[in-house]
């Protein structure tokens, strides 16, 4: 049971333990060393939270994170508008993006299936990807989401409603490791599952 | 080299590194995972970063995080005055605390001599201890710092110190596991080493 803070470090630590993977002694080593040695880091911290929950939005388009209606990726026009990669996070997005390997357009799911957190195929805006694959341009869409258990089964979701609305839907080739998260895979793998997707 | 950041997401990332122990992709977790599912937990963030730097100060008498500007500990007349323990950080006083073996004061470091870090006996506030130690009631000083390299030099350089002033140093027992940090120790380990103080 959370204690009721009795001041404003304990405050601070309760806060900063809302951060994922930050535990109780994490977070007081974390608020001790920002009140003895970097005020002006937490005074920053403090600012840049406020800015990014007020100017973030997702992209009206792709669903990751940006500042404008359409992000930068979605709004450039040298970008194949006929593949349509699906990743679930844009540290997923950014890894794709760092190979170089692919032209093409994304949407962002911002998540994966997962029934033991309660996060179905909508709330992972599957109808809005059925929507922006119908649009008459895209031609494949490429399932890249992580190889773990979660990401296989939401791939395998978003293929057969894919496929049920006669899109074409590819997976990114099982070179990547299994059990892996994208984030974490060498890019040459990565670029080399893109060539051989399924 | 940091690159300028592109807009506040970036920002933010940036300002989480700040964070002892967090590297760019846990930074970047942190960012997604607060705009996507915990606004309300980044905007608490935010508010208890400003409230702590703006409420917090050093205790005058233990130099300890405090709102006042006497820590309870030392405005508690139950407290034992003729022991004075010296410790690294409010952690390791609370972890002191948290074996009930303890009822005298503190003197709270707020780090240790760290000639790599440029940290010596004087950034400690040395001189302020010796001072307190000096007041006529403390009739002993229990050191216990860390027993790593560090605090065992900051443990030296204290008890020669306090002893060149006629004050009587302890140090705790070397039941404390070598090369362990303090706030990491079983509680019954550290009662034990006061115990054994020599
Ligand atoms: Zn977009
Ligand atoms: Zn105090």
């Amino acid at each position: 049971m959370p204690v009721a803070p009795a001041h404003s470090l304990e405050a601070l630590i309760q806060a900063l333990r809302r951060l994922p993977g930050v535990g109780a002694k994490s977070a007081a080593r974390m608020a001790y060393h920002l009140l003895q040695r970097d005020r002006d880091g937490a005074l920053q911290l403090s600012q840049a939270l406020v800015q990014a929950v007020d100017h973030m939005r997702h992209c009206e388009r792709c669903h990751t994170f940006t500042e404008a209606p359409i992000c930068a990726i979605c709004q450039n026009p040298q970008r194949d508008a006929t593949r349509l990669c699906v990743v679930e996070t844009p540290a997923d997005q950014a890894a794709m993006e760092r190979t170089g390997a692919f032209a093409g357009l994304y949407f962002v799911l911002m998540g994966r299936i997962s029934p033991l957190d309660g996060i179905g195929p909508h709330d992972l805006g599957l109808k809005k990807l059925l929507d922006r694959a119908s649009d008459g341009v895209v031609q494949e869409v490429i399932l890249a989401t992580n190889f773990t258990a979660e990401g296989e089964m939401t791939a395998h979701v978003m293929a057969q409603a894919l496929k049920a609305r006669g899109l074409r839907a590819t997976r990114l080739a099982r070179g990547v490791p299994v059990g892996s998260e994208l984030e974490y895979v060498d890019l040459g793998t990565i670029a080399h599952a893109l060539a051989e997707r399924r």
